[in-house]
């Protein structure tokens, strides 16, 4: 999972890898890589001290935004693997958000590194559900789902 | 709504005045600012071109994370003028959000300033529902609902 593993995120075509919260070509962004893990994706992110809430806590925003980008990620690698093709497969399968839900189960702690392991609920042709929890030393903080569809032709461009 | 007035987040507490989204003392956060209008709550950001989704479109973590800021402001101000007291009143009224879900419309375009709209659905002593629109130029791009409740007294010092 670590090491040399290439991250979902890394298949993405460069035109398409600018997202703030997972391209790899944002200089400014989170960067968040994506692996499998057995029949689970994770992704670990340790979170900036900007990226606070109240003192001592992660900001909702950014656990949002992680849940989004490990959500499309996954939907993006389990149409792959759905295929039976690799991830370096043209034409790219690349993945939006249609509808995101997070619960907030408990404050998240500001300073360790973030787990979260995304789990794939429904795949179809152009929709694929992503139900993600996110903990930090095997608690878990939220619970999200990422209903995820193909990113239309038009914005792929 | 604009000028001088000021914005729910400028009555929070410096202590509480750290967020990533909506803290007026984080220096390298999004700072967002919501105001009454009327019924509604009102609050208008910029986006960044490092927030970016695919090129042209705004990061969807962007808008969950500004969904997510208005909703908690919103829910503190609703707070007060539910008590008719003062958004200077000690203690403060200071909310997090408990869940959070987001349908993405369309896509929203990189470059407009967006207008988000707060409506208080529901409305008890520590737990406040907030519907949101996102829109640009007048056309809905998003629709969030936030369940903010009352931070508890243990995250409050």
């Amino acid at each position: 999972m670590a090491g040399n593993t290439k991250a979902f995120q890394d298949f993405y075509p460069d035109h398409l890898a600018h997202c703030y919260g997972c391209g790899r070509l944002n200089r400014h962004g989170l960067r968040l890589r994506s692996f499998w893990s057995g029949e689970h994706s994770v992704a670990r992110f340790t979170p900036r001290p900007e990226h606070i809430a109240v003192p001592g806590y992660v900001y909702g925003g950014l656990i949002a935004s992680l849940i989004d980008c490990h959500g499309t990620g996954t939907a993006a690698a389990a149409a792959y693997r759905r295929k039976n093709i690799p991830m370096a497969s043209e034409p790219a399968l690349r993945f939006v958000t249609a509808a995101l839900h997070v619960d907030y189960l408990r404050p998240t702690p500001l300073g360790p590194e973030l787990e979260l392991r995304g789990t794939v609920e429904e795949i179809g042709e152009r929709k694929v559900v992503v139900g993600i929890t996110l903990a930090v030393d095997d608690e878990t903080c939220a619970r999200g789902r990422v209903v995820a569809v193909m990113l239309p032709e038009g914005l792929m461009d």
